[in-house]
């Protein structure tokens, strides 16, 4: 019974392989990481800009997208870019925010975790913490769906 | 070309399925999710025993086990048991632990993310704050390979 699989999946791959009518681009763990990297530049350039919507697109457009942190749990996108522009008004606000120490954990070929370090240079102080987000590849683009920043 | 594909992947499916040699135990969504509260359930006890060996097998033996913090991430299993014992050298200092509002995202077979909120009573103080927990299944075991706690 076993010999029938075998010839089977051979046939089957042979046939897929020499037709190549389906060709795709295979995404490696090298592109996935770079591109998740490439969003992460992305947002801290926007953010630096004083660009908070150009920050947001990095972001799940989604009533789930999830914001954790030490006072608890926020759902939403837009919800997330109001509370964006409610604590952070004007340039002096945003200050310069730059993101270091990047680890980015390709998990399967739609999942990846990453961590790093998270630091804002303004005029009047200086914030600092750690940052683990859980990325989606969802609609071949890569988006975190949760952030928690402490 | 197409209908050889068709006819092939019918076949092999069929013989699959008809065979039956490997029908293996399917794990189901709502079970891991069960599970996965379960090791949480047990980490809760343990600690409220005094027990945070018993609490530490709900993670990832390894020296690529991650804690992400305010101040930074620390890595490995056995860095994170000595911490956690010199953090809470007794009964009085480890207080009541409570996980609560624990919400767990099964991502795939094998990964899950779960947040909530952590409360430790002790006689002197309450802390409180929120994590997020990214778990693998390895060696058909769901443990958290990486703690953000803030």
């Amino acid at each position: 019974m076993k010999f029938i699989y075998v010839v089977l999946i051979a046939v089957f791959l042979l046939t897929v392989d020499s037709c190549g009518e389906r060709q795709e681009h295979i995404t490696t763990t090298d592109d996935n990481r770079t591109i998740i990297r490439q969003v992460m530049d992305k947002q801290q350039e926007d953010w630096n800009k004083g660009n908070i919507d150009g920050f947001m697109q990095g972001y799940w457009k989604s009533d789930s997208l999830q914001f954790v942190g030490k006072r608890g749990i926020t759902l939403g996108w837009n919800s997330a870019l109001n509370n964006y522009k409610e604590s952070y008004p004007d340039a002096a606000a945003m200050g310069r925010l730059q993101f270091s120490n990047i680890a980015v954990e390709i998990l399967c070929d739609d999942l990846a975790y990453a961590t790093g370090k998270w630091e804002l240079f303004r005029t009047s102080d200086t914030l600092e913490g750690h940052y683990s987000l859980l990325w989606k590849k969802l609609n071949h683009q890569w988006v975190i769906v949760s952030d928690h920043s402490s």
